[in-house]
Parts: C-alpha cells; sequence; structure tokens
C-alpha cells in the first residue's frame, strides 16, 4: 500500500491506496496556503497517519509517501523548486514530511501524477506510452513512457500547454504569446464566450447567463450550442478547432498509444470527443500507421491521490 | 563492428563502424531510386558486403546491419511502410538485405539516426536525453531518452518539424498550414529571402545574386546580414525568431540536457547559435532550474551511416 498526496490551492487530500491504484480510504483538510510551508508540511504528514490509521492499518504496512504538487519539483532532492499556485520555492517536502512519519517520500508535478493515475489504474490502463491533457485553468499535462513520468532532465519537461500554435498571438501567462493553454483551456474559452456574448448581445449565450457575462462558464458555449444558437455553434467550433491544432501538435510529437483527456469541459462527452477525433483522422501527420486512441479520463479528482500514491511504486 | 547504411535519395552510403561509432571504412553508389525496390535492396547489400570485405574483415566480425531511410518504418517487421522522398510502400527491407547477407537487419527514420549518432558519438555524447533538429529541406528531428530513440507506439512520432506554430499560417507539405518546418526550414529561409528580395529590388541580396532570385540559397540572408544591409538583417531576424518560437517549444516539451542543431544553416556558427540562446534564456516556460545546453551537430554527412549502425548496438 501507498499513501498518496493530493496537494492543492485549497485542499490536501490524502489516500491510502493499493499497489494496483484502488483507494482504500482518503480524507482531506484545508491547505491554509498562505500559512508557512513547515505548517503545510505537517498538516500532510498528519493526515497521512490519520487516513493509515482510520483505515485500520499501521504505517509498517505503507511503503512510500507520494505527492502531487504544483509547480517545478527536484524528484532526487525531494523539494519542491517553485510554484506560484501556492507561495512555495525550495521547499524541502521529504524532509519536512519525514520529522513526522518515517517512510520514503517521492515529489512530482501534479499534472503527471493524473496522467500517472490514468495510465496505471485509468483511461489508459492497457498501453505503455500515453499522454493525459487536462483542460482547465490552463491546460496541464503529463508524459508516460513505459508506464513511467517523463519530465525531462530537470523534472520541468511536460508543459505542453505551453507550446506557441500562433505566434504573436493571445497573451500567455508563462509570458509567451500564443500559447495553446491561452486558447485550448477552460478559461480561454470562458473568455472566448465573452467575447461571443458581448459582439452578439441577442445571442442565447447572452439568455442563459440573465444578461450577466460574469456568470459565463466553460459550459455555457455547450449548452448554447445544443440548442441550435449560431454564436454558440460558432464559439464551439472554434474552441475545437484550437484544441484540435493542439492534440494534432502533440500526437505528431509523441504518437503515443492512447490520449486521455480531462477536466470538466470532457462533461460534454461525445459532443467534444467526436468533433475532436475528425479533426485529428484528417490532420495527424502519419496516416498510415496505427493511430492514436482518444479517451475521456476517468478517475476525475481522485487521480491526484492515485498518481501520487503510485510515484512510490518502482 | 556494425554496418551503417543511409538510404538517400540521391545515393547510399555505407560504412563499417566500431562499438564507439567511429567510421572504419565507408563507400557509395547511386540509389537509382527509380527502379524497383529489390533492385535497391540488392546494391544496399552488396555494398555491405564489399565495405566489409574492403575494410579486411569479414562478414562474421560483424554483429548487425542498420539501415537509415527517410519515411516511417515498421521497426518490429523490419518494413519501410512509407515514404514520399523515394516511391516505397511497404518494402520488406530486412527480408530482402538478409537474401544476401546473414545478419540481424534493424531499420529507423533516418532524422533518428541523425539524433542516435550525435547522441552517442557526437555532441551530445554525455547526454542521457537529447534531441538533434536538422534545417534542410524540412526541419528533421529526432527524440533520444535514455540513449535510445524514441518514436511512439507506431514508430512514427518525433515529427517536431510538423508542430503547428502559427496556426492558419503558411502550407505546409504535410496538409497543415503553419507548421515549424514551413517557417524554420533552410526551404523556408530561402523563401523568405526570396520575398524580402522581391519587396525590396534595392537591397544587398538581389546585388550577391546578380538580380536572379533563382540563386538565392540558405546563406544569402546571412551574407547580407554580416555586411550591414538592413533588409539582411530584417529576415536573419525574423528566421531567428521562427527558430526560436519551434525550440522553445520543444524545450518546454521536452527539457533536454543537450539540444543539437544541424544542417548546412548551422555553417553560420555564432551568428546563428547566440541569439537564438539568447531568445531561449528569456522565453522558455521554467526558469529556476539546471538549463538545457544549445549545441551544433558535429558529425555532419557521417550521422546517417553511424546512427544507422548504432540500431545494432542494444
Amino acid at each position: 500500500m501507498y499513501i498518496g498526496i493530493d496537494l492543492g490551492g485549497t485542499n490536501i487530500a490524502v489516500g491510502l491506496v493499493s499497489e494496483s491504484g484502488d483507494i482504500l480510504h482518503k480524507d482531506s483538510v484545508p491547505t491554509g496556503a498562505r500559512r508557512h510551508y513547515t505548517e503545510i508540511m505537517k498538516d500532510m504528514a498528519q493526515l497521512s497517519v490519520k487516513v493509515i490509521a482510520d483505515a485500520g492499518y499501521s504505517v509498517e504496512d505503507v511503503k512510500a509517501i507520494g505527492v502531487g504538487s504544483p509547480g517545478t519539483p527536484d524528484k532526487e532532492k525531494g523539494i519542491l523548486v517553485y510554484t506560484n499556485n501556492i507561495n512555495f520555492k525550495n521547499v524541502p517536502m521529504r524532509t519536512e514530511i519525514q520529522k513526522y512519519i518515517n517512510l520514503p517520500v517521492y515529489i512530482d508535478n501534479d499534472a503527471n501524477c493524473a496522467a500517472l493515475a490514468e495510465a496505471i489504474a485509468g483511461a489508459a490502463k492497457e498501453a505503455n506510452h500515453s499522454i493525459t491533457i487536462t483542460l482547465g485553468t490552463g491546460v496541464g499535462a503529463g508524459i508516460i513512457i513505459d508506464k513511467k513520468i517523463y519530465s525531462g532532465f530537470n523534472d520541468s519537461g511536460g508543459e505542453l500547454g505551453h507550446i506557441v500554435i500562433h505566434m504573436d498571438g493571445e497573451q500567455c501567462t508563462c509570458g509567451r504569446k500564443g500559447c495553446w493553454e491561452a486558447y485550448g483551456s477552460a478559461t480561454a474559452l470562458i473568455r472566448q464566450t465573452k467575447h461571443a456574448a458581448k459582439m452578439n448581445p441577442d445571442s442565447l449565450i447572452n439568455k442563459l447567463v440573465d444578461g450577466d457575462l460574469d456568470k459565463i462558464d466553460g459550459k455555457t458555449a455547450f449548452d448554447a450550442q445544443r440548442a441550435g444558437d449560431k454564436v454558440g455553434i460558432n464559439v464551439v467550433n472554434n474552441y475545437i478547432k484550437y484544441l484540435g491544432e493542439g492534440l494534432t501538435n502533440v500526437i505528431n510529437i509523441f504518437q503515443p498509444e492512447v490520449l486521455v483527456i480531462g477536466g470538466g469541459i470532457c462533461k460534454e462527452g461525445d459532443r467534444l470527443i467526436n468533433p475532436l477525433k475528425e479533426w485529428l483522422e484528417i490532420h495527424v501527420y502519419c496516416k498510415d500507421v496505427a493511430r492514436t486512441q482518444i479517451k475521456t479520463a476517468v478517475l476525475g479528482n481522485d487521480a491526484g491521490i492515485i498518481g501520487a500514491a503510485m510515484l512510490g511504486r518502482r
């Protein structure tokens, strides 16, 4: 068994996870992200101890602790080098957690953990090579090669959301212009929907939010599209194109066996996935070979805990 | 020792290569690319036999034959699935070569072979993870992870030249619009130089080619830039930006220890590499970690033979 800790800006979620990636028991506490890191690490360790005990086991039954954190890890040293979601710089996660619980501690980026979870216990469990893309505030990504996370020689690769797909285009939070994230994230879809609503005040989009554009979310354009609204159809079609351009790039680069798409927007199901598949069928570089399967993520919010736990399985 | 065969549209080059990647002896014959593939494979095998004999060895001294070919291989079956450079479709290279010489035969894409050569015996030999980009007719690329070629589950990944960097931009030969190759290849630089010369008939570029724009090559804009010509400076600056956008993408994705740049344009040396390094310093995603080293390729045309030979080293 392994402990998986999913460190988020809002909550710390901890789970006891089996060898095959099933959560046996889980619990969470607020992160209190503004506190000193020593306090946050203490809570992570103490909640781990509690989860093990509440599940009826002891620390000796557990092989390792894995932590999925936003930002850039130094995996070898067990340090979180940097994240801007929580105010961390060079936080010695391994050392701090081991003050309270005597187990090996492994850390990795949260998007990588989600991809590892889908690769071991989720939508890509049959595949050796898979990529998981999460459409949320940004475009998160994890690259799995031979069932292991690939993140380059300095642990900071896999930033597929920061591939520029439109030079000199939309400003991205990373400083560059035209990143895929600035077109394909849920945040970008909301911006695109708001812009269309502003330009077309008579559209169904405006009615759906009672004229209050701040109520627009990642679902609004799809709702308008479903109802046959021209503006909604247009917003969704453009968004599919933006996703399609980025996903075609990812497949041309990696040709993974399975490409998993996660995040809230995936609730649209076939309305999202089918046109994407059509796009990829046409645009992917090599057509004479076996094709990448496109799937939606299946583990939802548990992916963070499961993937973090699986860091200990080596 | 290994035999490496570099199959090109013009010549078949064969070399006898040591375990560490040194060429002991080499020879070449014209490809005669319009002939039936059985004839071409026969020449590849017979030249291999000749190279071994001319070097004073016998077939028993050789462990394996590797073939670097344009196009998409099926590595397991030893088949070249498709290439448009030579008119090949599902060519059983392994079987054909083994009719004439009884050795294991491995095949891979030529750009992957060049990257493997640089990784084992060239500019990236100190690195476990490296990427080699070749700026030529297209933008070729090979991904090396743990000293091995990565090309996805269907052997057709690694097409870094076919990352769209400018949606709806320049037409690419692959059918998409805005691929990096359509901006960053030598072909693209020549197109950009011609366009600038047409728009600015008084520029030094026009004088350098005696007004005959068909004489423009990958060096012309750099020559004009060196002489202080404004139009030349502008063409080179834009080209550096196009390369920089693509290379930043590649580093954000892979964070390789070493990124090798090859192709004729590399003869520009520091005039090309220094501004690229400055671009990358500013634009790469994560700045708090060890940085990728940028190097120029050192093996030149021999990379094809050496990399193909190294396919047998497993």
